[in-house]
């Protein structure tokens, strides 16, 4: 999406074709700075030090990883080190360890004099077909706001809420809950945004606001408390979020609060969508509650937060007594009786055992 | 309650006479200072800066800042001059009116010069009564806490979550939501309160977290998303609040995010109640969403924060991008259909007009 005007993605091949640039997103929401990725170590660290996060980024940037590695040394010992290097990044991301396998699928056939070359193309071609999804997503998700606006009577604004990041950061372009936004707001549809700010990691107030800025789609901050007095006073037309996991039943495990905002939205009669690409499917769980375990985080990023001081550097300050604890569990799960629909690159369908079956009828279900 | 192991007030005569001293809430939760009022202007400050908030303390402020005045010049005008400067501070305030209006009523029948012995008197009764009417709310909820701990079989620990700052530190003594709390805790049951942080003042994270720790009740602050979670999973045994305005029919507004709080209670099957002294039924409102307008407050007490940095000093970050506004509604309104019960010092009653009828057969109610 746009950064001060210009088409941007959050991973690209550097003009001298020797390197990759990203985003380094530690510095936003701040300052926009990119970074370039010379080595693998480079991108190891970029994931690491989370310069790049969101499952789709970190797998393409593992890919590039392989891609840079292949450049210094492109025997079988140099590919099998590289994919030990950047899996240890962050060993339970799924996407990274999907990518490093298509990686060595890819290259593991070919001489290792063509490796270099082939591994630029494949890792070029994972940030494509992330794009395809997530424009693919966009298009479903456009016809519920284009809905949406009639059914208001085209009146006023398009009122949406969000919850997080499923922005385009997160991915290579586009997004996942993001993508109908931009692609609504790009088609001339009047769309505001209620931003989330998302505590503890403060995701929505500071990258969603930021892409949203960028792109110059109208948004306002809010703190997660306020979003079910706008629903109960009629000013959020619908809801729209990201998913870390969905079950095969349609129950939405997703960041913390999460299931407030659904509950508020089922409560006022606000639709709550849910955005996804179908690999965040978890055909192998079925009730959220029950089977998906919660991540605890640890307690500072509760206690701390970081912004941006009175003279311009990124300070971080202490919010609680010294003397109080604190507890970070990360994600929550909405039950599917929440939510109103799931939007995939392959279609809309209910959140429900029967709609996803529908929907990807090749799945077996568990 | 206790400071450092002593039991303390917000507001107390000077040892020597001359003044009054209260807590400089400004510096909680990173420090405990107090500060002497000897003037109506020093009384007038700490109510317009926020050294002193929360209603009754305000009212307690206010009555106190008359018997100040009452020292320096006891003439009738002596007396119009400090009501009329300390209803300045905070035009709105109900109990700041109610309080001025109540030393006037003491005062204007006495001889001047035995009005300034009677205004410490009349302000100390002041104190004594909140004191006694959240003490007396304190009583009717330890019951709730007792069967509660009954119920649940006296295993593990009694979760109680809290949403903002319904502490002693906004009354004289006990608070409203925490009376029961103190009073559990002192009797001996194993109390633990899940504080919500209460995004944007965090009056959960600084001053309930505060008042907790001090008197030694074990405690954990969590982001205001983590208590739908926290209920859904069973770690939660009540939740207990208190309230700006209750209406005729029992609907509650108070701090922005309580009605999320009460959705996921309600959701999960988790009690849900709201302590309050009876003053602030507002017997002339019934249906809250449609009657209660909504106070708007600054932008930026969400795009800013305040804590303490590294080296000790206080100091206030941005949080979101430099383009993006906000939005700060600052209450929202939870319908009585979610709260379980009304804990008031008259006694505890259900939500709705009949149960607050009979609790107060004496209104009549609009």
């Amino acid at each position: 999406m746009k950064v001060d005007g210009k088409p941007t993605r959050t991973i690209w091949s550097a003009p001298d074709g020797n390197a990759v640039e990203i985003i380094d997103q530690r510095r936003l929401p701040h300052e926009f700075v990119t970074a370039r990725l010379a080595t693998p170590e480079d991108a190891a660290r970029a994931i690491a030090e989370m310069w790049v996060r969101g499952a789709p980024l970190i797998g393409a940037t593992a890919a590039y990883g392989v891609a840079l590695a292949m450049r210094r040394d492109p025997s079988d010992a140099g590919l099998n080190a590289a994919r030990a290097l950047l899996i240890a990044t962050r060993p339970t991301a799924i996407n990274l360890r999907w990518a490093l396998d298509e990686m060595a699928s890819a290259l593991m056939p070919i001489a290792p004099k063509a490796r270099a070359a082939s591994a630029f193309a494949r890792a070029g071609e994972i940030c494509n077909e992330d794009v395809a999804i997530n424009s693919a997503i966009g298009d479903h998700g456009l016809k519920i706001f284009r809905e949406a606006w009639e059914r208001k009577g085209r009146r006023d604004r398009l009122n949406v809420l969000t919850h997080c990041n499923a922005g385009w950061l997160a991915t290579v372009d586009w997004g996942t809950a993001t993508a109908p936004i931009y692609k609504a707001f790009d088609s001339g549809l009047p769309v505001h945004v209620w931003v989330d700010e998302t505590r503890p990691r403060n995701q929505g107030a500071s990258l969603t606001a930021w892409e949203l800025a960028n792109h110059g789609v109208p948004h306002t901050v809010i703190v997660d408390n306020a979003g079910g007095h706008l629903m109960q006073r009629g000013r959020v037309d619908f809801c729209i979020v990201g998913t870390d996991r969905v079950t095969a039943q349609g129950d939405v495990c997703n960041k913390i609060g999460t299931y407030l905002k659904a509950l508020a939205a089922h409560d006022t009669g606000v639709p709550f969508y849910v955005a996804l690409p179908s690999p965040t499917i978890d055909w192998t769980v079925s009730d959220g509650l029950r089977e998906i375990p919660i991540e605890e985080r640890n307690p500072d990023e509760v206690t701390r937060i970081a912004g941006r001081a009175g003279d311009g550097r990124i300070e971080s300050i202490q919010l609680t007594p010294a003397a109080s604890p604190a507890a970070n569990p990360a994600f929550d799960v909405t039950p599917a009786r929440l939510v109103t629909a799931l939007i995939t690159e392959k279609g809309v369908c209910p959140a429900s055992r029967e709609g996803l079956a529908r929907l990807f009828p090749e799945r077996r279900v568990a």
